[in-house]
């Protein structure tokens, strides 16, 4: 299951891929939240009547289909709960482009992307150039959590996790080298592209071997697997969860493999009109421009 | 005026000052939203009315009138709409006794606390001894913003301010060091009271000029002027602002002066039954026990 949020005839909505051209609307049909935070937050109870409605036959579902060419895309989760969480140099040759061998990390390196961040799968980016000459991207695996949590075990994480997305850690290197922290290079508005959409746990076993590919105008900038993580997607929330309660809705950025604009010589850095593509397998492909 | 969040026959309220005694339970008057968040989104024509209405004689504001003692406090803004806002090493001596005269910043260094952080005037805050043996207090003025904006300019920064609060950053600073980015260390459930109220800005004139104590079991430990910021209130809503849109009730912390724990040789970290109390002048005092 593909769950999206979406514009449709003006109107904000949300649902699940029905099949490869057509979304039902989950917004219109009786009985379900009105968002689909609400339903990540009912847990089972709603993916399991989301299951029941994907079985019913088109005939019976009049007016809940919608032609997936016709609507623009939302962030998954339009309003995030709270900022996005992120995992810094997760990926030992990302780490090592980004300094040297000594930045690899003992321990897991975690920041925010503000909320104001959040920005949909083909929405424009703008490239802020009256502050930063440095925009760069950094393709990311995305973990949605679905069960509020503390302190929880590794070998229980994954049950934790209503999904998998797509995210773009759009980052303005100069503004990220100046303030030291990185909060504010990784906060301006609309540098967190997320989506298409969150694919269902149930559809990955192991988000821990998952291939994942970046590219700029077509070329190929980044192209790893998740099996490279230095810190699992289970020991992510383990090590998150030990002092900080995870809420439902929570965004985890798992982090960017080697190949970002910084780690060439000389830099390549996104410039307006550049096209960013990641593609995350089983997941799917988030798309964008700057503009 | 002070506006304050509060539980109150089992409900949750808000309200402003109506005496040093006495607070006038907006929660319950006719034609106020039911929240202060939702006051401080409405801006100006909120708090009209609550100017209006505390000019009210007693007898005509019977059944909204409730004596102080006999409230539990919530932090003011009981849901954040997100991360709190931090910047870090603001004042020259905590910079140096976090490090060395080289940790002065130059430019404003900003990282985030968890919303799940926050916590109320005289509520517990927890040790989190299975975490962290180094757990430090950081006495801080807060600014709530009011007015939403993006590229603020410093002249004209404090129009953007609903008002003040007192906020201490809790840290545990063994997290802090092990994952380089703060947000860890600043995140543990409950490290973040805020309180007890925030004062409308009309009442401070200049934010720059308060004084600032923090006592530890009634022992100064902290003491200084927000005069001796590195970057004053206007020069921080300027600097997070221009990237990133800030929002009404986005809550940012200016930093704390020196005489942290982590600063005396040894250090003096807290301990369950410490009283930490932080007084702003023209604002209050925030008051919380370690269990």
């Amino acid at each position: 299951m593909k769950f999206m949020s979406f514009v449709w005839q003006d109107q904000v909505q949300y649902g699940v891929l029905y099949n490869e051209t057509t979304i039902l609307n989950l917004r219109v049909l009786d009985g379900f939240p009105p968002s689909l935070l609400e339903g990540i937050r009912a847990g089972e109870a709603f993916t399991g009547r989301v299951r029941e409605a994907l079985k019913k036959p088109e005939a019976t579902l009049d007016g809940a289909l919608v032609p997936l060419h016709e609507v623009s895309c939302l962030p998954p989760i339009p309003n995030p709960v709270r900022n996005m969480l992120c995992v810094g140099k997760n990926y030992r040759e990302h780490a090592i482009e980004m300094g040297s061998a000594e930045d690899i990390p003992e321990h897991i390196i975690v920041f925010t992307k503000a909320t104001t961040t959040v920005n949909a799968h083909e929405a424009p980016v703008d490239s802020h150039r009256t502050v930063t000459r440095e925009l760069d991207y950094e393709g990311e695996l995305a973990v949605v959590i679905g069960k509020e949590g503390k302190q929880i075990a590794k070998e229980n994480a994954l049950s934790h996790v209503f999904g998998y997305t797509i995210l773009n850690d759009i980052t303005a290197r100069d503004l990220q080298r100046k303030h030291k922290q990185y909060f504010i290079g990784k906060s301006l508005d609309g540098s967190c592209p997320v989506g298409p959409w969150i694919v269902d746990h149930s559809e990955i076993e192991n988000p821990n071997a998952l291939d994942i590919v970046t590219k700029v105008n077509g070329e190929v900038r980044q192209q790893s697997n998740t099996s490279r993580f230095i810190f699992p997607v289970e020991e992510i929330i383990s090590e998150l969860s030990k002092g900080m309660t995870l809420l439902p809705g929570d965004i985890i950025a798992t982090g960017t493999p080697a190949g970002v604009g910084n780690g060439f010589h000389p830099p390549r850095f996104l410039n307006p009109g550049d096209e960013v593509e990641i593609t995350v397998e089983k997941v799917g492909t988030l798309r964008n421009t700057i503009k």
